[in-house]
């Protein structure tokens, strides 16, 4: 793994220059019931292989309810899309990527927070995971954050007004 | 960006080879004040700088108050640790890696909840992000999650009872 990222400041502007990629190594897969089944559908339970390698990895996971699961959405595009309108309904606003969670994206990562059913062996049995069978899984980890003694979870948070108008 | 993933079963085991890795662009870098304040502290602001050419991917990312920021620990040696002991005290259990937030894993893919102060251009202004000065950005997403017209927020959630002996 190699990173290489130079930061430059020009006339109070900071450019970013990308020189080298980051490899990911994927530490397993996700198997659907039904490849063909309603991903959106928070009630369907699917299953996280863990490659063997790193099974000893999920030792005390069930002592955890919820897990945020980073997978890699391996069947987008590779688009360079920055802005979209979201929802189908005219009169969205077009917006950033970066302020939905579209999935295409600079780099497809998906993030999704599950409900950990029960672990077998190399397996986690979740609800509510919202990505596509096969889809190679990069990372787990706890929900929510542990810091200084307590725990974090925000309940009070500001959203855009126009999603109030989709799915409606 | 290629992967190609193998899922076998075996006599009843799931064997997944990983057979290629996945190339991750940085979409921008982390910037402290101080490189060598405590990344802990979550009242301390930070800068994202985002990469030019993705700068329009944060239009109306303002009308969100916080934001998961994904990214890249690059100053984790690349060790193939999947056990660990939580804390410093003794009598803490040995868990896996997937059940821990630490930073040594197969994947040091770093995941902080933050709160957006403010977008100055290409720059986002944000509290609460542990992550070391000069660390690769890899995806920001809006928070919470938005699904079928309801917010989702877990309020209710189990967590390993051994942490509670930690940070006291």
């Amino acid at each position: 793994m190699k990173v290489i990222i130079f930061g430059r400041l020009h006339f109070g502007t900071v450019i970013v220059v990308c020189s080298s990629k980051i490899d990911v190594c994927p530490i397993g897969m996700i198997h659907r019931q039904n490849p063909d089944e309603d991903v959106n559908d928070r009630n369907l339970i699917s299953k996280i292989m863990i490659d063997k390698q790193y099974s000893n990895g999920l030792l005390g996971i069930e002592d955890w309810s919820h897990l945020y699961v980073i997978y890699w959405m391996d069947r987008i595009l590779d688009e360079k899309k920055t802005l979209l309108c979201p929802g189908s309904d005219s009169g969205m606003p077009t917006v950033g990527i970066f302020a939905t969670r579209a999935p295409v994206r600079p780099n497809p990562i998906g993030l999704t927070l599950v409900e950990l059913v029960r672990r077998e062996e190399n397996v986690l049995v979740v609800k509510g995971l919202d990505a596509l069978d096969g889809t190679p899984v990069l990372d787990i980890k706890p929900y929510p954050y542990w810091l200084k003694g307590r725990w974090i979870v925000i309940t009070k948070y500001k959203t855009p007004a126009y999603l109030g108008k989709i799915n409606k």
